[in-house]
């Protein structure tokens, strides 16, 4: 007899070479080893949480072909960006279903570190699983890692995943 | 059918308070969480394995009192050590045992943080568990912390687990 599921967030983010709805590298490295070294077989004992964190496009690059001519074109945009999130989410919820593992999933908007922390101190898994690309100091420190700053400020205990030589991309910024 | 077990390495280490046979608050701590939270059930799908690692008494303060009239009483002293050490991993064999989780455990000397990092170069766990006092930052700097340490140097995926509130003791220094 088990009691309450152990209940593992799991930080997932699109790619940034394929873009929605494909995930990131790191976010596929993290949810594998959570499947296949922590759940394993025992499927019933845990739940996870995936959060996806949108970040808002703040220089509309995107939408530069987009033409707005009344409000509601702008709703629609919000609706695109909405599905994007929700067929990223897609992914990881039809895995767990073949697998049989309970999950949840939802999307937040803001800045990814700061959401990820907030939604850690709402939800109070058990376990924060992020995957990082495992940055070089030098390059670090031009792009900054949400997964240093959840180890520091999240309020469970965090493990970061980093991604394997062989999945790293010409250029180690991508993911 | 699963494949080999998870290897889940737990860095252990004696009581501050109450010195040797005893475990750490924290080490405590990191093994309960591993066991309630990780393991649940599936004992088959994981092995412990239990690193002790033994600060070399620099100053000589614990043999104040001791005698040195030949080299076999130094030999003495070394296993008196030993001796401590062992009685401080069997409390984990013993749990493990219990409960039928697989397990291996052993001491080395040196400096925690630098044996840890070195040893999971080795063994190649899937897994390290920390367990830390979770001292605030200017507490940190006169302590040094060996967990945040290993989350930057060792090569696996770390988890780090603060000791509660309820269990940290009057002096957050002791564990």
């Amino acid at each position: 007899m088990e009691g309450e599921a152990t209940r593992v967030m799991v930080a997932v983010n699109e790619s940034t070479i394929k873009g929605y709805p494909h995930a990131s590298i790191s976010s596929k490295g993290a949810f594998e080893w959570t499947l296949n070294k922590i759940v394993r077989s025992n499927t019933s004992g845990f739940k996870l949480l995936f959060l996806h964190v949108q970040v808002p496009d703040e220089d509309g690059f995107e939408d530069m072909d987009s033409i707005f001519a009344s409000p509601d074109d702008f709703k629609g945009m919000k609706n695109r960006d909405k599905i994007r999130g929700l067929h990223l989410l897609e992914y990881f919820v039809n895995r767990c279903h073949e697998i049989g593992v309970p999950c949840e999933a939802w999307i937040k908007k803001g800045d990814p570190k700061e959401v990820i922390c907030h939604e850690v101190k709402r939800v109070q898994p058990d376990l924060l699983v992020v995957g990082c690309r495992g940055l070089g100091p030098f390059q670090r420190v031009f792009v900054g890692t949400v997964s240093e700053f959840c180890v520091k400020h999240a309020e469970c205990p965090v493990v970061t995943i980093k991604r394997s030589a062989a999945e790293t991309p010409q250029d180690p910024i991508d993911d």
